[in-house]
């Protein structure tokens, strides 16, 4: 741990101050995998805590709008929309979220928290079916809005 | 979505009853990746937020004991250890989170969820220096205790 | 529940998008009835757990704030004000909630929140005299502000 | 402040303290009542929210592990069981809620608060067809376990 | 800050592992003194936002319950009583929390989050009178319970 | 119950309605002082826990965003920045906080809930050391914005 360890002498944490910052539109895109077995997913149907899909939609809308109280660093930000969209795929589930608000920093991190507990909501309602079910390439797709102008996550990346 | 569609006619959701169980000592581990470039990892000592790592190891602790709130059909469980190790190789950060509790279900959950959270926080404090910065392979490493028995994740999986 | 069954083929919860609603006045009114006997009201001065009122109104005003984190499509709304009266009367006590905001969205749900709150408090604490306290008639009085302009119940409903 | 000193003595609130009750198994029911028109029902397959009893249930159940954050006397509970059913009235929609704990005191306030959420949520979902829909007798409808006994709630009450 | 820069060459911050401690009976009790000039005290009755001391009463409550959402090393713990006592003296109000539980470890900081809650909450309904009002000497008073065995603070400290 | 609704022609905790006050720029700074001896001080290094005030500082920014869940009558407030400094004094630490945000009422009591639950985090993470650590000073140092003007705490107070 060489690089980390001595690169902040006071290992000071600090938000970034958005008080000059104007409101302004912003939107964010995040995406996760959650990888199962054609198996398990053909079990789904009769998984024993009811469809994941519906649970984990509200458990990301929940908790997107909690995001600052999760992220220390994070201020909070009155989102104005939260969507979560699934695809099921042969080898798990696609979730893909998408966020907006009015604000004066993005909303990236909202996006992401959206699609990481929509991600664990899905491996607690199936786990049971199998343990080995593992959540990867939680990233983000894309943003729009802010100073630091628009992202977009390229295909090799 | 044909293999889910009609899986659970009523989308019933529905808590596993766990009145009949007595408490009993249980563990788990889980791990997370978050994959950064060699530059982006050199950079950190200048990272504009602070040291990533304390700070996440901060959010993983106090996520974890908010489980129960984040995911939907988790039962409240009191926690009575989180443990947060992280790794630094050469193309990211691996954390390995390490939970305790006497109750009647296990806290796989609630390793995961401050894996996740750990995770999402280092990538909060980083993504000033890169966007582009993944999560990946967040998953259960093992657990003990409960009537099902112990857990260990295989090389393979 | 054939009506429900079949009607959402996703079943698919969203929020609503706020994102191009401006902030504008709002405000909203709601009602509580919690019903007991004579009897139970008059040995209020002698509760046990203290004066229900004043706790059932601090109760009120703090879960209205929370009500983004409760229901779950729900928007956050920066409050401006949550106001709590109570009515004794011959066959019970009557909540009268009352908030205001200057958001996209209106405020309806915060003041049925603490409506439910106040009277649920009032319960809790009264409920060792006797179980079979009724909270009735809980329902919005009135509301003003937003596009779809106000609206006043109607004495008949 | 001799007015407030002398106003005090008639006005504390207190939690009930349950040090010297060992836990036991616990129970209670609730139930609550949303009243909507034929016409609403009959609508609600075309709800703009999506399908308002899913995510209903999933926030009652998440509401019911938060009790003792909105209820200020209430002790915090750990619930093994929260179950959410609904059913399709001529009339409207009714809200049945059981909850289970093994604690020290009982878990009325746990059935009721999710009985009134799911019932809120219902109202939150379908608002934009009716403003006038109505929640109606919210209350206990039994209880087991505790010293005082067990509780079923009379039919004329 | 030469003293600390160096102390922890890992910055590591860990939990306590509770896991082999059982459930026993403990108590903590904490104080805290809001201090304010007489004139203030003698206005507190046309204080413009309410009785401050029923409100802070119960926001104490609420806190201590919430303790370990706010203390990051904090295990949960049930607790079973929280008590909240004011006195009124000639240069301010003195504050002074009790609580139990039966936990495998100690509820001092329960206590102590009490009294600090309670003690800001004062300040928040009365900071109109006079913003210079000032929080002193927040202790703790005593301890029972623990395999360390009772504390009583000493007069001198 | 005569004597309630009498009682509480004065008992009644009202929030402020800030619906008529535009956003402005604000600022606050609060204080705290975490009095230990000398020697609790030197061997902070050793401490068990780890580095208290990496810990505190996080503990006070998540905080300081809560300070309307848990002060009731305060309104949320969008909170541009918060930011956490300590001092190393030969009889303690001194706790010194910032936060700015543009709202229609002032953040004193986020500037205060960061020094007190920095404080208090403090005092958790060196309790084992020595339970006599007293938290003393904690008060408002200035404010700035909003119609009342600016505040400076004179050195005398």
């Amino acid at each position: 741990m060489s690089q980390l360890s001595h690169y902040d002498e006071q290992g000071t944490a600090r938000m970034v101050d958005v008080s000059a910052k104007p409101p302004t539109a912003r939107t964010a895109k995040a995406h996760a995998f959650v990888r199962m077995s054609a198996q398990v997913l053909a079990a789904l149907p009769r998984n024993p805590k009811g469809n994941p899909l519906e649970v984990a939609r509200i458990a990301a809308i929940q908790a997107a709008k909690r995001t600052s109280d999760l992220i220390p660093l994070c201020h909070p930000i009155p989102l104005s929309l939260v969507d979560v969209d699934f695809g099921i795929e042969k080898d798990g589930i696609r979730v893909i979220t998408s966020v907006a608000c009015t604000a004066g920093t993005g909303a990236e991190m909202e996006a992401l928290m959206a699609a990481s507990i929509a991600a664990l909501t899905i491996y607690d309602m199936t786990k049971a079916l199998d343990k080995a079910i593992e959540i990867t390439s939680l990233h983000l797709i894309s943003k729009t809005g802010g100073k630091n102008g628009d992202y977009q996550r390229q295909p090799h990346e």
